[in-house]
């Protein structure tokens, strides 16, 4: 689960998204969305966003985002979230989050609703305590994050075989 | 994580795959990958694989599958796997999965390396007690499934209201 910010020229929007995908091996992401999101026409129109991380303790205002339309609310409002100002894109960063990625849209794919983008600029709240995402199972659950397994030495291996 | 296994005419490989998307609310998938992965080929000739969904507990084998090619190794016998027959396509299922979807690619955007598939069939292992999945973080560790947070109530909400 991921906020996505947009400034439309006028005024910041929020949505929150379910599915994202990092692909390959560089800062290029993909979210799908489309024109029943209010934010789809400022991502369209602006080519930038911010990707925003919430944790599990977010869930709640996560959740809200969701089920509200930018129409007739101000978000950042409503949920008592601060816009920062980003380096590179008018979208605003959420304070409140883990993590904020400044990004430009490279391509839309209309025909399967997929925005692929990449990232230009990344922070991260590093004294923050919760660091635990929270995953949207599709029907109104959600899975937190649990332990972490390390495996870098097994996957060093990959850089001198093929898959 | 998930395993996509591909059947090539000849015989039966596996590929792993960190990074998948599900749709908008249908059941549609997407992953990423290219020409440096072996069961392309496969994928774009067959256009049908199997993504199958391993749990925690296999992911040395996920791991495993990974950092090797399938152009010199037989991965269902170096891994210990077990090919069942499908109920639509040729590519094998993985017995010891969670659970296993039948997909069929409906396009290939090569620009982004993105392939869009559709589940044509879908089996749970439901007596199976493991049923965390991991997913990689993207420099070698993985984060568990942690708890499960219910927001069905809130989530109903949703039907009423754009986003």
């Amino acid at each position: 689960m991921v906020l996505v910010t947009t400034h439309d020229g006028h005024k910041d929007n929020i949505m929150t998204i379910s599915w994202t995908i990092v692909m390959d091996f560089t800062p290029v992401f993909a979210i799908t969305t489309g024109e029943w999101n209010h934010s789809f026409a400022a991502l369209c129109k602006s080519r930038e966003c911010v990707i925003a991380i919430p944790t599990v303790d977010m869930l709640d205002k996560v959740v809200g985002i969701g089920t509200c339309s930018g129409t007739d609310t101000d978000k950042f409002a409503k949920f008592k979230l601060t816009a920062l100002q980003g380096k590179v894109v008018k979208s605003p960063l959420i304070k409140e989050c883990l993590a904020n990625i400044e990004c430009k849209v490279i391509d839309i794919i209309e025909k399967h609703n997929i925005v692929v983008m990449q990232a230009v600029a990344a922070c991260m709240d590093t004294a923050r305590k919760e660091k635990r995402m929270v995953h949207a199972v599709g029907d109104g659950t959600f899975i937190v994050d649990g332990s972490k397994i390390d495996r870098r030495k097994m996957m060093a291996s990959k850089l001198s075989a093929g898959v």
